[in-house]
């Protein structure tokens, strides 16, 4: 076995580089993509490199990626840098273990049962339940719909597609749910969006509506899909009124809680997911709220069976030892699976569940002191609402897209624009725990002293132009 | 930003038990499922663990995993470790971005794009062709799957399953096939298993007569799946012949090289997979036989146009600078998606393509190695075939899924079984290139003098009736 130990210490010189970089340029600079392969040396060629080069190139990648983890970066539903869960993530690396097996994965797989049976007694699923870990929300939310559409007609994993079946969500929810009714052969004619009410929230007198509607037309109402935090403006579904629907017509409801979600671990707002223990599956991202580095997705099922049914296989060349309580290949949709579990469970055990609870509390005092901010500063229009880590507004009526380029062109900030209802805005994504209110005021700072520099901003048609 | 200096000391301090664990005892102890939990503190509760408390746990869970970067581990299709490309995925772990956008990946961007145009070169797929990378090989066999379902039937998209799909795929492929099918709604009655012949390849006679039977019954042949290297024998089947047939009948071929697909980096070996230039899509892991951890896994399709017309999106909250080609986001089945390029690149700009090669070249000699031990001792039985890594042999008649279960229980070596044509077997693997043929021989030589310490096993009933 070759020796590590100098890779170790290069893997330690470039990470120094890296986060003394962070420190001194937290917004990294932007090389245009057309520029991007005469900038950095990114070809791969017949010879290698010798170490020096090799580390060379590598520090001038390192510098030039995004910034993900500083406190200048909220441009995504992820952000900063848990350091016990990093801790997780590099040992999975070293260790390798795929996660489709207790002979090969041994104690991971405990790590990832525990993750799963403490969170579904948190959702209130009760003894039946289970989960897995998906690659992602998208991949959470194609499950929830496969075990769906497997449960409404069973005969479909053995006769393909035979009947019309139609699934429901809300015009605000993310768009992996229209990717995956194709996916499934279902058809995106055969989703239905929900209008959702002035704060983002789906309509449930709409749903209801709509139900009726398709089950006079001879369709099969199959699967709704239930958002906390949708992912724009981060509104919460209303899921005990769903639920009353879902349970009335039969049907499977699954919360996408890939954003928000974790507010399980929060006794302050939980109270948002107010009926999900009704629900037949729920999905969370760890890899958001709770700061672990990407992915760590979560889905749980009330009823472990419907896992089994629609993800099971045999397979004597793998399944070799212990019971299939202990072989998780049995219930993914993966062969081969990385360890996503291990980072999660280093941050959950050197933190608490407590620990958790004040991550995702803090993203709310953010949320309420950019609020606060925006609402006691008539310069600025606010566009979202209490109980949400998605902060929605304009400035000066200036153009968001143009502002948000800017910003992020002059390396003053990463943010994001977003739309709802017929308004565009910039959203700021409170979803960085190690940020403090000072982290968000200066974030507001910073785009008003840009503005000021910035006199053209107002009337930036062609960066609108361009982008569109 | 939090310091991050304590959190790399405890991970390299917890590296170095980790390694010279697996110099000290390169198999480690097996905890019995049942024993688990009471044998390890895996529980996660309210309060965190003070600092000494949360490294002794590590430690007690990195000892009691699996090692799979020794070269005692022999039991899938992945093992070893590759320090430069550990180098790539402890940063990835640190940089954090996820591959949907320019403006958040950056240059990550253009590594994942210059691995994919390379291997697409290397594949002979000319200018149109593009790629992504999945999470795993089971997901690019569902990525091509769905690419094919489209491009026959473009309805299917937006109106869901309405025509009768058939695919194809030899009976000794991957069992991913079979999930794949019902996921996509095309039900598991309509997936055909195609005989192999004596050596495990796809006969092409057997595919052809099959098509023209579904074709006179109605049926819409539409995918075949073709392996390179399969799952227990590691088999190539004959692409050549079965694109003659493809291209008759105008059906999408698929190469699956997860497992082998990777010899297309060897002069020697390449000819594998003549004719692979003719498929529409081919997938390989860089995580099995080049040794990036886990998991690393690319498709390459012929047309572009086919992967972004089956996995691209909308999404304005989502793409806000830059084009599509840098936009990755638009060709996956994924939004936020973890950085598995960067690993592969790192080992790649290292080493050069020819110290991929010599990878690749190493695999097949320690085979040859194997091989000839087995060939030259009578008391073997030999059931694989040259051109595979993957050996596959019984000694002196013994059982092997009790010889397989006794050797792992006793810490000699973690090696498992397989099936093929009635016969089974233990199937050595020898994917780990940083093996030397004398780990080979310390294989054999370790197995005999176990055999020869533990008598019981010519009649170990109970172990067999156990693992049924």
């Amino acid at each position: 076995m070759p020796d590590m130990s100098s890779d170790l210490a290069l893997f330690n010189e470039l990470a120094e580089i890296l986060l003394s970089e962070e420190k001194n340029k937290p917004v990294a600079e932007r090389i245009d993509s057309d520029k991007l392969y005469g900038s950095i040396d990114l070809s791969l060629n017949d010879s290698g490199l010798i170490d020096d080069e090799f580390k060379g190139v590598l520090r001038d990648i390192l510098i030039a990626t995004p910034k993900t983890a500083t406190n200048l970066f909220f441009n995504q539903l992820f952000g900063g840098r848990q350091g016990k869960a990093v801790i997780g993530d590099l040992l999975a690396v070293l260790l390798n273990n795929s996660m489709y097996t207790y002979k090969v994965a041994g104690p991971q797989v405990g790590i990832e049962q525990e993750i799963i049976r403490q969170s579904c007694d948190m959702v209130g699923y009760g003894a039946q339940s289970n989960g897995t870990f998906p690659t992602g929300g998208s991949m959470s939310n194609y499950m929830a719909l496969v075990m769906a559409r497997d449960s409404k007609d069973p005969e479909c994993r053995s006769a393909g597609m035979t009947k019309p079946l139609t699934i429901y969500t809300s015009e605000a929810s993310h768009y992996s749910n229209a990717k995956n009714v194709s996916f499934a052969g279902i058809g995106k004619d055969n989703i239905r969006y929900i209008p959702a009410d002035t704060e983002g929230r789906m309509i449930p007198e709409k749903l209801e509506e709509q139900i009726n509607i398709d089950v006079n037309n001879g369709f099969i109402p199959t699967y709704v899909n239930a958002t906390a935090g949708t992912t724009v403006i981060g509104a919460f579904d209303p899921i005990d009124q769903i639920a009353d629907i879902t349970e009335k017509y039969n049907i499977w409801l699954h919360v996408d809680g890939a954003y928000c979600g974790a507010v399980i671990f929060s006794k302050k707002y939980k109270h948002l997911l107010q009926g999900v223990d009704r629900s037949n599956s729920f999905s969370y991202n760890a890899h958001k709220m709770l700061g672990t580095p990407l992915t760590c997705s979560i889905i749980l099922v009330k009823d472990k069976k419907q896992l089994h049914d629609s993800f099971s296989n045999e397979a004597d060349y793998l399944y070799q030892t212990d019971g299939d309580d202990f072989n998780l290949g049995k219930t993914s949709f993966q062969c081969g699976r990385r360890n996503d579990a291990l980072k999660f469970w280093t941050l959950w055990k050197s933190i608490g569940t407590n620990g958790l609870e004040q991550m995702i509390d803090r993203q709310f005092e953010l949320a309420d002191t950019a609020r606060k901010y925006i609402r006691n500063n008539p310069d600025y229009t606010f566009y979202s609402f209490d109980d949400s880590i998605s902060i929605c507004f304009n400035y000066k009526n200036i153009e968001p897209m143009a502002l948000c380029t800017a910003l992020y062109e002059h390396q003053v900030t990463v943010v994001g624009f977003g739309s709802f209802h017929g308004d565009t805005f910039i959203r700021l994504v409170t979803v960085n725990a190690n940020n403090t209110d000072r982290d968000i005021i200066h974030f507001f700072k910073m785009l008003e002293e840009f503005v000021t520099k910035t006199p053209d901003l107002t009337t930036s048609k062609e960066a609108i132009l361009e982008l569109s």
